[in-house]
Order: C-alpha cells, then sequence, then structure tokens
C-alpha cells in the first residue's frame, strides 16, 4: 500500500496549536490543515501517565461533531507530557517553575510520553509512545540563560529538545526523539496505515 | 564558567560545508565562520570506527597552518560514519547506491559515530560520539520515494535523520540525537569547555 497516496483522498486535520507538530507533520509529507480545539486538559484520578495522555489525546477531539464532516475528513491529536519518578511535570506558568523545573531535570533520567488518536467519522484509534531523556548536570547559569532567552512556557517540563538547552545539555535519548518533540512521528505512520485499512473495510 | 561569554572572546572556525553541522553550531549560540577543509578523506587500514571518525576529524584540520592565526582562533572539524554489522556505509555514489545501503538498514540497527576535533594555536582535542539507530522495516516503495524526492548523496549511509525517511522510518535511537544528525552538539560543548580551561591555563 502507498501510504502517502492513499492519504492523499483525506482531509486530515491537525488538532493543535503546536508549531513542532505542525513542523512534524509537514516532515511526513502529509497536506494537512491546523485547527486547535480548546478543552479543559483534566484526567480523572488514578491513571497510569500512558493513560493520561492516550486519554488527553482522544480528549482533545471530544467537542468535534463527526456529524458535520465528510467521510473522507481525518483529525489528529496528541498530547505529551513529562514524568520524573512519578511526577507528571506540566507547563511551566512563570520563569520560577521553569526554572525549579529544569533543576529538577537536571543531572537525571525522566520519561516524556506522547497520546495520539486518529479519528474519523467511523474510526478512532489510540496509542502513546515513550522515550527516556537524560540530562547532563545543568548550572544554575545556563538554567537561568535558557529561560531568559527562550521562554519555555508552552512545553511541558520546561524545556524543547530542539532548543538551546536541549541541544548542549541532554546526554541522551532512549526512544524516538520526535516523540520528544511532540509527535511520535513513526507511531503515527503507522497509525495512518492502520486507519486507511480500516476504512477500506 | 560562563562557556558562552569566554567564547565570545574566541575567533570560531567550522570546518565544514554540511547545513546541518552549520545550523546546529548556530542552535548553540555560538558565532562562527564556516570554513570546509579539502581533504582527501582516507585512513590508515585497521583502525576501530572510533579511531576512523576521530582520526578523520583530526585529518580535516591538517592542512590548517596555525602560525598564519591569531592565538584567539578555534577551529571545529566533525566526521561522521554509519556502521552496520562492521561494514562503513560512505555517501552513496548514485540512486543505486543509496537503494541498496536503505535495504540494508531497513529492519535492523546500525551504529552511528562522529569524531571531533577542536584545535586552536596551542592545543587539540580530539572525541567521539556513538549512537544507535533502529530502522522499521522499510518498503521499496518507501526507499524509491525517499531516494527520489530528497537524493541523499550528501549523507554517510544514505539518509538524514530530519529528513522523511528518518521521521517516518525510524524506530528508536539510543545516544545522542544530533550526533546522528553530524554533530554530538552535547560533547562538543564539554570539548569547548575543556578547551577554554586549558586556554587559560
Amino acid at each position: 500500500m502507498n501510504l502517502l497516496k492513499e492519504l492523499e483522498s483525506y482531509h486530515i486535520i491537525l488538532a493543535s496549536q503546536s508549531p513542532r507538530r505542525q513542523e512534524l507533520l509537514k516532515e511526513m509529507d502529509l497536506d494537512f490543515e491546523v485547527r486547535p480545539m480548546h478543552v479543559e486538559e483534566v484526567h480523572p484520578a488514578g491513571l497510569t501517565p500512558a493513560e493520561v495522555v492516550e486519554y488527553l489525546s482522544r480528549l482533545k477531539l471530544s467537542t468535534v461533531d463527526f456529524s458535520d464532516f465528510q467521510e473522507n475528513v481525518l483529525f489528529i491529536a496528541s498530547d505529551t507530557i513529562v514524568v520524573l519518578e512519578q511526577e507528571i511535570l506540566e507547563k511551566p506558568h512563570d520563569e520560577e517553575e521553569a526554572f525549579r523545573m529544569l533543576r529538577k531535570l537536571s543531572n537525571r533520567q525522566h520519561t516524556v510520553l506522547s497520546g495520539v488518536t486518529v479519528r474519523t467519522a467511523s474510526h478512532e484509534l489510540t496509542s502513546h509512545a515513550e522515550s527516556r531523556v537524560t540530562f547532563r548536570e545543568l548550572s544554575e547559569e545556563e538554567i537561568r540563560y535558557y529561560v531568559a532567552q527562550y521562554p519555555p512556557f508552552d512545553k511541558a517540563g520546561a524545556y524543547g529538545v530542539q532548543d538551546w538547552i536541549g541541544v548542549v545539555g541532554i546526554e541522551r535519548i532512549d526512544g524516538s526523539f520526535y516523540n520528544v518533540m511532540g509527535l511520535p512521528t513513526r507511531l503515527l505512520w503507522e497509525m495512518l496505515r492502520k486507519m486507511v485499512l480500516l476504512e477500506k473495510k
């Protein structure tokens, strides 16, 4: 199956305002429209981190009324979190919170999880990817410089892997790099293939 | 030590024409000049892959006459190779060779090594980084599409990790992502720190 060719007959909508996700979807050579969904990102208590990101990626499409759409519309939503020893690090609200988060991440390994949901009028698929990221020891000066130069308020865990602090400070990544950037592209590719097969049935 | 501030007093020269290396050095927030060195990339027989990349990164600066330069000039050179089960995959010469290399990399893990040399008039440092990259199974159609759309003739192993085939086809990376892109930025940062300390003595 030539997946790129099959996907030409779909109208793809990315439900995200993240410029990183848009960039990555473009690098997958897909044509798409961007339509961020505004939902309050709350999840039930007691979920594992993997269940949280899967839940939130589904939630982002929960307000879409698929009866409004043509058969060939396909939505993609994703949610990414940073987990450090059971604690979920969200987006920081201010410089001090960003500073504290990066201090916690310094000289340790943490986990980045992304949930992805692909949905059409008739089918829904959800999955997640998990990567381990190890920062070297970051100096206070380096963290202050980064937070001041590249305010990370739209980023879970207060850093972008493609930003200065990621480039000079990450020791190693084990798993998908693009997952850490915000969209597990290789997983999404596989989900799109499954979806096209489901739709053909 | 504030490394970025210390490096302001150096004139940094990147001895590479690779746009990826230039981009990554920029993302490290360094000012630099680009001056590719033209040396024939041959190495003695019997070296390990790590010795090969270290040797070649040093070789790229071998034609520089440091007596021509001011004290504060600092050269950076890097060399990246792809190794699949003892075999070094170079840059492919044509579409068919690129196709064959990607067929070999499909559904297997390989190793990417980069050697880095940092050199001033009085000191030289060389080191290397190593990452493992796993491709999922790539279809013949996917490889043909990639090679036609994004001719990988300037890339060891016939792929760019940041290209379409890397985005949709790489299963996982274990180690530095930026090393796979062509410049192990976190290692280089550490080497620059060491060099500045050496120069201060």
